[in-house]
């Protein structure tokens, strides 16, 4: 029983390397604005609720981050903090909050963003991929509505 | 092997009809108003990324709760909608579209509201708890930071 569970805690933690590695591989695409590296890190059926509307969307879309990079000046800047993963067999999630920092085209300055990210995660042939992404900033509910795009974690 | 195989489809399958459960007892909880059947649905530890600010806290707190509910007149409705649940062995996540309905005190009309909802959920001694859970809107990017309160499913 001891060798089972000691098997088992290696073979969790390989794993959780295995889904951070994700975390940063997902973190260096955004950086290097590749649109190609990022969507290969997705399920080809991942549900995706994104900071931006819709609500919800199924399956990464190629284009849709290559018309996104091109809209900011240069590259952007991305970090990944308190990153917590969890990971059972073949199925993992994690939570982390995140800085995504860019120049809009045409604008003097740029922007810090901090948000939420939750990503729940799947091993498919032996490599983990994102299964469920939900990004998101909490909103101000003093009758603004206004999204709470300026907190720091 | 065939039978192996057939006990896991059979034990997954238990565990997610555990989980929906679970999603059903807590709409059950905020449809009560009870803030102890809520909180008693989440780890000690749980990570949760809410509507409203700060981006993120630790552990469920039964007397915001109970400070929240008494913010509306009379009770509020909760649905569940799109809920997708995947599990492997004592560690799951599920997501779906979530409709809470309620009037304000001192407020003439109630609204809805659609959010998004994402639960990574862990088998405590027997029991699936909420050991994750963000919610969210999306927020428009036309310079506006608005949160879209207003989508539907």
């Amino acid at each position: 029983m001891e060798d089972t569970a000691m098997t088992d805690t290696v073979t969790v933690g390989q794993d959780e390397a295995l889904i951070r590695e994700l975390v940063d591989a997902r973190a260096a695409a955004l950086r290097a604005g590749d649109p190609a590296a990022l969507v290969a890190t997705y399920t080809k059926g991942a549900v995706l609720y994104t900071l931006a509307p819709p609500l919800g969307s199924v399956g990464a879309d190629e284009d849709g981050y290559r018309h996104w990079f091109g809209t900011f000046e240069g590259q952007v800047d991305y970090e990944v903090r308190n990153l917590e993963v969890e990971v059972s067999g073949d199925l993992g999630f994690c939570h982390s909050l995140n800085r995504l920092s860019a120049t809009p085209l045409g604008m003097a300055e740029g922007f810090d963003l901090w948000f939420r990210a939750t990503l729940g995660v799947r091993k498919v042939d032996g490599s983990w991929l994102v299964a469920h992404e939900h990004t998101s900033t909490p909103f101000y509910m003093d009758g603004s509505f206004k999204a709470a795009v300026d907190l720091k974690p």
